[in-house]
């Protein structure tokens, strides 16, 4: 017999974007975004969905352009200050001492720091109410050397992103291997 | 100096959702959908984006409506094997020993062993590419008396959600807890 929470935003896990754009004057931003995930397998895309209000709107819709950086644990308060403050008031990236890296694929600046980053090119806007989504196409993904396995995949485990827990309140990692996808529900198939 | 891994659809983390639909003759059905997440906080609104090929695209096309259930740890079995076949062939609840519970607020079913369930209506549908998006509106959220904390709001350690890996191939838990989010960036904001 389950409880009724309401009718409220909260999915486990939900991820942390640092959403990296331009500005009018070309001066690079960040935020950090929770709603959002991948959203096409081909063309590849991921959505992102923002308030108008925030910095990042106008900057995605004027450039056209976004990349959406995966922070490491060891950059969870910087995670958390873009999310605090508004580029419209600060250089976050200065603040934060974070280095900007103009994208060679798309209109948008990804973070030197960060293990990867996804150069995205904007390809629809959906409005949703306080929220608008955008959908951007994946052009690359950018990588630091030391997240590749010996497959040359990425690894989770050398990532080491950050999740955030809407409702909890707090930021977690990545724990525990449970097995492999595709594969532990054969068990079942097989019965 | 970052490495190219391509156009790809990776990003950390990435959820499991099982979303619960009913087919036309009213069977209950389930699969696992890596793609989605929160989409807007108002209305509150989840997105999963599915194949046409799949049953529930269909489903959710007929019916309007799908839940979002969240599997906790010891079901990543479960989880796995309703990501293997098709409701057009099995009844994935009866295989995988799930019991369906009708929602009472939309017309699809969640499951009863995992620890909370979102009750969505569908809202908007945008048609990417290979994958379809779907926007369900969040009506409620049934969650288990035992993922609530003292506060009454939901423990994502006591949910124990499972989350994909893309490209690394695995399944994971959620790990340490690193700390309070809109809060641990104010050591910068101040500085």
């Amino acid at each position: 017999m389950k409880t009724s929470r309401g009718a409220k935003t909260i999915v486990y896990p939900t991820p942390v974007f640092i959403v990296g754009t331009y500005d009018d004057a070309g001066k690079p931003n960040l935020m950090a975004a929770a709603w959002g995930g991948i959203c096409c397998s081909r063309p590849p895309c991921v959505s992102v969905s923002l308030r108008k209000a925030t910095y990042t709107y106008g900057n995605i819709v004027t450039r056209g352009a976004f990349t959406v950086n995966i922070a490491s644990e060891q950059y969870v308060k910087e995670a958390d200050y873009v999310g605090l403050v508004s580029g419209r008031d600060v250089d976050k990236f200065a603040a934060a001492g974070l280095t900007p890296v103009k994208s060679e694929l798309v209109d948008a600046p990804y973070v030197a720091e960060f293990p990867m980053a996804l150069e995205c090119k904007l390809l629809h806007t959906l409005e949703i109410g306080l929220h608008t989504l955008f959908v951007g196409e994946i052009l690359d993904i950018k990588a630091d050397a030391d997240v590749f396995d010996a497959d040359g995949k990425l690894s989770v485990q050398k990532v080491r992103p950050i999740l955030w827990a809407p409702d909890d309140g707090g930021y977690y990692g990545v724990g525990e291997y449970l097995g492999p996808a595709f594969e532990i529900g054969k068990a079942i198939k097989g019965k």
